[in-house]
């Protein structure tokens, strides 16, 4: 069987990440055929790195072009739904970076306008996907991560039933400037670092249910609480060592899920978080328990007196300071799930089946996540439409 | 001066659990001069145990005994407000184990009323102990716990505020018959766990208030939700290891507070939850992290292949087997404050001042707890009566 | 460039944990070739799992196939050092797995006769490889395992000078029969689990003088302590939860190292170990402390009140109970290091360059671990012979 | 029964620490009843921050002072034995810190010259308390630390055999002068550090023995290793954040014990070692794993980007920098044994039975450590004489 030909749209962090961890299915799964980026250095130096012949600036030309067969989309989230839906027009299957849309405008607008608007979007991709039959693969490495997937085969072994998952992901702020605004991100850090612990506990349901009943158990209602917890005047005058500019979104969340079987998932996700990132997802069984510590964990543990110790050796994600007792990550990428998802992606394709992480997660995690927004909007519990 | 002379009533298990952990002080500080039970042999059992020379059957003659200078109230929860209001009046110190009061009903009553006739139960306490001039200590031990206490001390040195809170009570669930009544329990996981991580992180807030500002920070909104797993359809069918037997009580809460200056706190509090009693607080701070685990810590661990290993040593509360790895407290009324608790509320007594654990705190963890009572069923975040 | 091509000689488990490992390389970088096995129905099986389509049962054949370009040698250690050396005269690469050889008599042999015939054969290897001008890969997974390997990073980023380095590898016991006598192990647990935490201090310290002065820094020195605990008639009535039968063999062993440079080591191996095998490196640094844990860590907790809830998901080598709490492994054979260190080993053959694991890391093994017997017997400390 | 008073020898740390854990005995079961110190304003400012009404500046004095029952040894190592004999001939009951005694000349002296100068003087004290009939109780927190005292209670619980014992107290080095020569110290880590650990795997086996034949399971062969590893040419020129300057003792020490049964322990005592204190005991039994963590566990965590963050609160011993993670003590002498062990010696004071850590434990130690010195210089298991 021919390689899969992929074309990348994007070709800052997303991007690399993606072509790094497509390496071990280079040359028998997958030919990386061409980047898109609207800045030409930035395009010439991600090809010239990863070997890729193809260079576009636009990404229609990319979608267009005879020699994709997939198109990878690390592009701006703003970007990512009008994208996919020219790649599923063109015939190319999607690959799309969390999360799969959103709303993007101020972060004054009514949130009842901002669910709909972000599930119109959603539909409008997952309509065009299932008019060109071509595959929607969503890009949630939790998913993937070798800590929750050993968590979802021992939880599958229990024969037992989930009654709470709790997740988080919480650092102390991403420090692109585009994170602080509403109009750039489509939210804060609910949509922008909760969309991963999201994506795992409607994944572990979903797949429960279809194990057991061969359907999804869904979210059903959402109670959620946001806060611009940096800005407030009590801690105005404090030492603060999270990042702090947060224009119109969120920097801490909370979200509580129903589903549709009664049973509950607590969510964390915020930019106030200091020590480096949390990625974590626990399942509490009738019968068991189990702690998917994707990272912090014991793998590694080092210490130093000195914060310039180890030199430029990668600790973890976010750490405010590399002294005293940290927790380095042994391999990031392979604890993450990204060579593991990519795979599944290739292979899903190439077999013409879901990938695990597939487009009913992608649009119910915009969904939660909005019906988040709007629940911390009003104080209310949000129930979703569900036929 | 005089040892203060305790008379105890109640003679279960936290009247023996506060016997046990007044030792230290017998002898110096403290006498324990009285006991009470209705059950005529459980009372003589517990004096003998406990060396106490006098012995009552009704609370109302050991409240009037002019031999006892400080009533301890370990009797049922539901009791409690009366026998506070008895014992002030007769101008007699009080120490009340958590929590000190609720509603106990029916738990088909309307939330909003249920909250209101709590409320009413606190404020007759906290009358009675003003007029009287009389101490109120309330038996909150996470507010003494050395994790807690060293937490405490950690963020006050840091000078950083807190940003978020989060703390947990949960286990496989209390054995106690009464435990699954509404009408005897006044509640179910939310009260009777949660009280006491909601008493702590109340305390916590209280405390940086009191020392930045000379006045606590006060919960000012309340969002929850309670469940009954255990009774849910979706796992009827399954193993389930951990109690089912639940009345008109939930078996499951979380609660998110919003305090007066705009920071949160997340509170969960459940018995299902298997593998040992969780009992920890975090504080994430503006320039720093600090978690108090109570338990489980690593100060022992064990392991062994045979459930039956370890004899009758025991482990720590609520664990389903005695086999694999566990994760033993070395001390667990030293590790929970107990002993210190009971220091520091004699100490009160004697100095006239304000316990730690006071009636401030003992009245709002009643009214957080009913308020998320009717945060859940209402769907509604509760905003909190404040002047 | 074409696929090296693999023959695989044993066809138990760790001939599988090869084939498996393999796997991500086939169609590329590896085929597998051949495999051989004594027994016809094992062989047939084997091939037939992994789709290899030469199968041989004399070891001899398949080195002199032209269709083998690499002989990788499973088979039971005391066959070891005959195949590598037939393998390396036939011009074919060798893989070998740990320890690359011993002495296999009786038990009672005198410890430096067992140190010299040990070493004899290491050299005829080591000579016959070195004729032959092919690749002698030795088969150490400590020390590609991703925990020790971003160890190793940590420690050459921090420019600091390991002065004791700390290592492990313990469970309850081999259920193979071979085990428990000399004359088919050559050795106990300081050999059959030594061989990994010795392979790993060794390899650090080769790697810091490599790094350093361009020359390893090597062991000068050993001191040693072996002993059958579980035979002593102190335990023999009480209850005993590893494995008992160990004929001539040691089940208990620490062996100390001195390097060249003054610098120690402390290494742990016994097979009297309950609770899951524990696979840790510690490196104590001038500037810092750096911990691998390849297992146990807490990347994965999971907790059941029965032992069988986990059905049959692996949780991690040799736990007696799967009740409790246990530290399941997330991908066993990738927290090891098996794919990384095949990987290695099929690039440093392409590339004709000593891979990370290799001869000499090999010899020292053996070296070290003999002259630990030595020590353990004559109760004296041992100098290696350093020219 | 009249309180027991207490002179204490001594008025730096080790008395401070005494003093304030006396505390909870005071007015009960203790009177502190006098200090002595040759500097006048050590004596007098240590009196009147403990209360002591008498004062004496030569140990002499105290000793013979009828207002004293029990003499308090807390001064320099080197004067103990001097002392504790005199207290002893003078009727008066002795407390020691560890060690009892040791050996106080040059480094350079021969090691059997050295442990039979120790034993001398262990023994000069043993037959003067035979002689006088007084109670001698070593102060050896180990045996009374929490997590320590739950793991015996286990190890009994379980009626299983310990086959081997793991300990340590280590960290990066003493700051006080006198640690660094061997005229004053008496040795290095191994006995400054090591007699903790030591002690307490003596006092196990000890322990052991005693519950199943009615007599102590003693050592019954020591192999050591010693090392000045800061002082080593190989890492004279790199970052070193531990104590360097070391005269003529070691800063590193490995002893390996076997008892007279066979068993083992491995004991680990070093200056060498970054990130704060160990204090740990490992009990591997026939049927269970046992661990204990005096410090660190993770009872409290803590992370702060900037080291000055917690101010003037303690974290726990010997940490380099307050940055980063830390794993603080929540109250450093209750988890130590500190008060544990004071209210057992005046308990068996008072009871005339021996205190849990006792005579026969103290001189096992310098037994056992300074075998551990012959056995290091010579490079051969030491047998220690048996009767």
């Amino acid at each position: 069987m021919n390689p899969l030909r992929i074309g990348i749209v994007g070709a800052r962090f997303a991007a690399g990440l993606h072509a790094t961890n497509y390496r071990p299915l280079l040359g028998t799964k997958v030919t990386l055929a061409a980047v898109c980026a609207r800045t030409r250095s930035d395009a010439d130096t991600f090809a010239k790195r990863h070997e890729i012949s193809r260079v576009f600036h636009d990404y229609r030309e990319l979608v267009a072009s005879p020699d994709v067969d997939c198109v990878d989309i690390c592009a701006t989230t703003a970007a990512h739904h009008e994208i996919a839906v020219a790649a599923a027009r063109a015939g190319k299957h999607v690959i799309v970076e969390k999360p799969l849309t959103g709303y993007f405008g101020e972060g004054s607008e009514d949130r009842a306008k901002m669910l709909a608007s972000a599930l119109r979007h959603c539909d409008e991709v997952l309509e065009a996907v299932a008019r060109a039959g071509v595959t929607l693969c969503y890009a949630e490495d939790f998913v993937y991560a070798p800590p929750v997937a050993k968590l979802r085969r021992l939880v599958d072994a229990s024969g037992g039933g989930i009654l709470e998952l709790r997740a988080e992901e919480s650092h102390s702020g991403s420090h692109a400037a585009y994170a602080g605004r509403w109009r750039t991100s489509g939210g804060g850090s609910l949509l922008r670092m909760g969309a991963h612990p999201v994506g795992a506990v409607l994944h572990l349901k979903h797949h429960e249910g279809r194990r057991r009943h061969g359907r999804p158990i869904r979210a059903r209602s959402v109670l959620a609480d946001v806060a611009q917890l940096t800005q407030l005047p009590a801690v105005a005058d404090r030492p603060r060592a999270m990042r702090t500019e947060w224009e119109d979104v969120e920097d801490w969340a909370v979200t509580v899920i129903t589903f549709e079987d009664g049973t509950k998932a607590t969510v964390h996700a915020n930019d106030v978080t200091l020590g480096g990132v949390r990625n974590t997802v626990t399942a509490f069984l009738t019968n068991g328990v189990v702690q998917a510590n994707i990272t912090p964990n014991t793998s590694v543990l080092a210490y130093a007196p000195d914060a310039r110790a180890w030199g430029d050796e990668y600790l973890t994600e976010k750490v405010e300071t590399r002294a005293g007792w940290q927790f380095p990550s042994p391999e990031e990428d392979w604890m993450r799930g990204y060579p593991q998802e990519l795979e599944d992606f290739v292979d899903a394709i190439r077999d013409r089946r879901a990938p695990l992480s597939d487009a009913d997660l992608a649009r119910e995690v915009v969904e939660v996540v909005y019906a988040g927004y709007l629940s911390a909007a009003s104080g209310r519990r949000v129930d979703l439409a569900r036929s």
